[in-house]
């Protein structure tokens, strides 16, 4: 098995995933097929949605004599006639529907393995929403001995070991961390459908942040029993990897269809709100029409359409640096989902969240509600604000309330005060203080904010706001007078410096800049649009900013100042001895060849590449944290981009 | 010409529109055909997305001798193979976008009707957002004299006419209510493609806004310009009933996709996040790796996919009276349709909004964020707590701080404290006060909030349970202390009078308990929920609450004790004596019989059928507002319950 991630946003990542029966691409939907009756035959499936992977109950398969003998004959791919990935469940959520299944955790393993499954699942205890936390613990104990055992059998057959534990965060992230220190392939998080049925997101959202939080992060997730694509989103968001469909089946049985807000009984509708083929091909009367077994069939197929587009969606929001933004917008269909984004915000898992949260992205920051202000990269840049960035002059503050970011640092008349006053121009901005020297930095230049903003997120802003103008003179910009615009240009460069020191400081910690730019500067312009490109400090070429996010590249020369000024393991990626002839080749440094690493790196951070002994051998970009850094066996750690030779 | 509400849900409806050609449900999209190059021939519109109305542009057939000859010869419909429902624009647009464009104001309007184009449009003025307010109106005023004019040649052609006045909202009121007066049939919004293009849709829903409130609410409005399925569900919510889609066509010859949440890049794309049968068909290489020509015209299909499911889903969810619901969730994807949808609080939109809210709706109310609680809904509930609830007992109020609403009286010791203390019992809820009276009346027990809410609705809410406490001696209910079961079930009936009492009360206006329940009442319960069904005074049934929505639907015999205790005009819909016969057998009242009505009543409120004498012939639900039931002239204005023979 390979896992690697191609593409990341917020803790969700869209990575590559390989079985013996080829690549999928993840985060992904699994249809459940029921091998006694396929309503859409996977090859159907194949060809209509491009499926990769599916899951199919090898409980069912077993429990037959014949269609366990054929199973057993013929493997599992041939028997249900599917060539690409499949994936097999225990009997578990049958021991949870029906009570115990009377079944040998062992021999359904095994079973698991000689029928061909790719992924195997043990046969774990499912917690109830209802237990004690004794119960709880008992089960989740019961499954962890099951997995020891289940791991020896499971031959070359990757084996899912779901977490559970209830409600209870602790022992989900116990179970979590102790599962991970087994030799297993994939992680369930089990026990969720009787949250999901009754809209418990908040529940959810919390066994899926502990579960996370105590999981290897190398592992697929999978999210089991979770069908409706209004929690795909969030879960993906929150590190979920996998989901799987009876859903589709089961609501079209039942007259329901899937909608992205949710579902609507096939009955109530006059219209088909709706463009997938099926809604596109026929009228709601025309369906209507249909022999009951045709439409129900048609309405499974809506339910799989509409399904796998929202995992486009969210694979197509993780790639363009938005799924905070789809998280957001699919939690305004439902209440409850509002409740379960509340749960972020929680100092714990924020504080998880800001270390797989990308430093930078392709999209700008939409504000969407009061829930925006709570994200992880404003809550980073609220912190950095306090801790890495020091005004240049300590004297006054200049801060015109309410102005938009970006709009009012260009004008010339501006550039003269500051220079002229000897302040700095700080903006109360709708996301929080924003000094004249960060005003290009992402997510500054990079938000859209309405113009009037909710009461919450105006007061959340304030206290930031008020801790950082405490003590501080303030003049109101009003009160600050011009001059001629000569006199401004002049002192272009001095300002363009305070820009460069405070963005450095900000994007490598407080006081790289004096490491950094410790030299003569020369500052090279876009000559179209007049913004930094290029600095060059004693006639080396240190950094370059970029002009999408307005934070720095690191250039090798840039990289050696920091190296000698900044102590280990600051900014550093080491690496083991035996990539070190790669790296200096140039080659990026992959997972595996991770020794350890700056605790304070995120994704896609410039660093610093070492050695076991510091000697400094490239600079990069990581693509991955810490925790990952030392967990992923496959794909890129960090991108190289210049190398000692 | 007829048009007819069929549904309705904010100030948005769904209607019957007949032209020569045919019957269109409203909302729709005209698809905008260039004659001289259709990238999707009507016919093919028709087959996949089941058009009834197109649009293509008369200017553009006027210029070119051939093309102009042709159509006199043919007709338009022959000329564009479409036999459904054609609607011709003037070169209004051509003149904005190429200035003067030399034609004769009244000649384009005669070929027009002379082509058979089904709705001709008059040469309007563009009205820019730049423009001074002299300018602008001057444009208005040439504009009004030109439809004045125009509306003398239209034959049997109906005939739109743009309503002007750039960006000042009176100036677009008076030229609605200018237009009004002319013998036109429809009525585009004109001069928002500029504002459009610049995302200024706080702008645009002021000229909506302005527009509407001065236009005859019984004509079809379209909103020019407008093809980005992103402000479709608030247009409509406003009561825009048509839309026109250039942008499906320049968008893909742009390479640009069309989304619900936005517009992407097809080459930004690697996956394609959509289920419309061209995003089915094809991934995005297949895409790619087709014919420039073949590729614009997917994209453009797919486009029109996505605009008509836009259109399908506003129209369910007018149907299943969710509009709002969508309305903002969709505003949760641009940060500037929130900033639009601030301007609806404003007491004068939320004033006209209001009158058009209907009184009760099939779905619950949704929370979607800070802009729920100024719903027209929830407005109408503060407003009337304080206008006609008056508590029952003047002593002293019990109330739990954060309580959810409807969650808390079917408990026998709540019952207990209420009766025992002689006490109000008011709930402080996420959206208001809830006497215990009306929790079950719409929208209190029909309401979703989450368990938290933010700070600007928590804020909101406050004002209004302050004012409603005010004067007031508060015990809390944790200071209240419990009996015997006994001894409240005795007291149950005194309870559901009050609860009777309070529900007649907001709905029929204050006091009018007194009038209806003036006699010895006897109170028939659902024997499965035990809930108050029937309501007997002195032998006779005279309302009926609804186990729905908790409202209660009014009996002839009710509607004699009203009609006796309350003054005219209160609760009444006067019939012009010519609908009087019809009336007496149980017909239903039409639009173009309405002499007069309560300014009150709101579409589906309970009401009494009066004929000119204010004898009482009827009582019924209404299905329009006053200035509804004043201006159609097609299609029910109350539906007839009960009637006098």
């Amino acid at each position: 098995m390979t896992f690697e991630i191609k593409e990341r946003d917020a803790a969700g990542r869209l990575c590559k995933f390989t079985t013996k029966h080829g690549t999928v691409t993840t985060p992904n939907l699994l249809p459940v097929i029921n091998p006694n009756k396929m309503m859409i035959p996977p090859k159907e499936m194949k060809k209509r949605f491009h499926i990769e992977i599916l899951i199919t109950n090898s409980y069912i398969l077993h429990k037959d004599v014949k269609l366990r003998k054929q199973a057993l004959d013929q493997g599992v791919h041939k028997l249900i006639d599917f060539s690409g990935s499949i994936m097999t469940d225990s009997g578990t959520f049958q021991s949870y529907v029906y009570g115990d299944v009377k079944l040998d955790p062992l021999e359904i393993v095994r079973f698991q393995r000689d029928i061909g499954s790719d992924i195997g699942t043990i046969l774990d205890i499912f917690g109830t929403p209802g237990q004690t936390k004794e119960e709880a613990e008992q089960g989740a104990k019961e499954t962890i001995a099951r997995a020891k055992k289940s791991v020896a059998e499971k031959g070359d057959m990757l084996l899912a070991c779901t977490v559970q534990g209830s409600v209870y965060p602790d022992l989900r992230e116990r179970c979590a961390q102790q599962l991970s220190m087994l030799d297993a392939d994939f992680f369930p998080i089990g026990g969720v459908v009787p949250l999901m049925e009754n809209q418990r997101y908040s529940d959810v959202v919390r066994c899926i942040l502990a579960a996370k939080q105590g999981l290897d992060p190398s592992k697929p997730v999978h999210l089991f029993g979770a069908g409706h694509p209004l929690i795909f989103s969030l879960a993906v968001a929150l590190g979920c990897d996998f989901f799987d469909s009876a859903a589709y089946a089961k609501y079209a049985n039942d007259g329901r269809m899937i909608f992205q807000w949710g579902t609507e009984k096939f009955d109530d509708l006059t219209e088909l709100p709706c463009c997938c083929p099926v809604c596109s091909k026929y009228t709601v009367s025309e369906l209507r029409d249909l022999d009951e077994m045709e439409r129900i069939r048609q309405l499974a197929l809506h339910n799989l359409y509409v399904s796998y587009a929202e995992i486009k969606t969210i694979r197509t929001a993780i790639t363009g640096g938005w799924l905070w933004e789809l998280v957001e917008q699919r939690a305004s269909a439902n209440p409850f989902l509002t409740d379960a984004l509340r749960v972020l915000r929680e100092p714990k898992h924020l504080h998880w969240l800001e270390h797989y949260e990308p430093s930078s992205k392709k999209s700008a920051l939409f504000y969407t509600g009061p829930q925006t202000i709570y994200r992880p990269t404003i809550h980073r840049y609220h912190t950095r604000l306090f801790t890495r960035y020091e005004p240049a002059l300590k004297t006054t503050v200049v801060f015109p309330e309410g102005t938009k970011p970006y709009s009012m640092f260009y004008s010339r008349e501006i550039n003269h005060i500051l220079e002229k006053k000897n302040v700095n121009f700080v903006v109360d901005s709708h996301l929080g203080p924003i000094p004249f020297e960060l005003d290009e930095m992402y997510p500054l230049a990079q938000s859209i904010f309405p113009d009037e903003i909710d009461q919450e997120t105006k007061e959340n802003v304030k206290q930031v706001v008020d801790r950082f103008f405490k003590n501080k003179t303030l003049i109101h910009w009003n009160e600050c007078t011009t001059t001629t615009e000569e006199e401004s240009l002049k002192q272009n460069v001095n300002l363009d410096m305070r820009r460069i020191s405070a963005v450095v400081d900000m994007q490598f910690g407080r006081g790289a800049s004096t490491i950094l730019l410790n030299g003569k500067i020369t500052i090279i312009k876009s000559k179209r649009t007049g913004k930094i490109r290029n600095i060059i400090c004693d006639g080396s070429h240190v950094i370059s900013m970029r002009a999408n996010d307005g934070l720095f590249t690191l250039k090798l020369e840039g990289g050696r100042r920091l190296h000698n000024g900044l102590k280990y393991p600051l900014l550093r990626v080491v690496a083991t001895d035996d990539a070190v002839p790669f790296i200096k080749e140039g080659k990026s440094v992959f997972g595996k060849f991770v020794k350890d690493c700056d605790p304070e790196l995120r994704p896609f951070d410039e660093c610093l590449i070492v050695n076991e002994n510091d000697t400094l051998l490239a600079v990069g970009r990581t693509l991955l944290n810490r925790d990952e850094m030392l967990a992923f066996r496959h794909g890129m750690a960090v991108k190289t981009r210049e190398s000692i030779k």
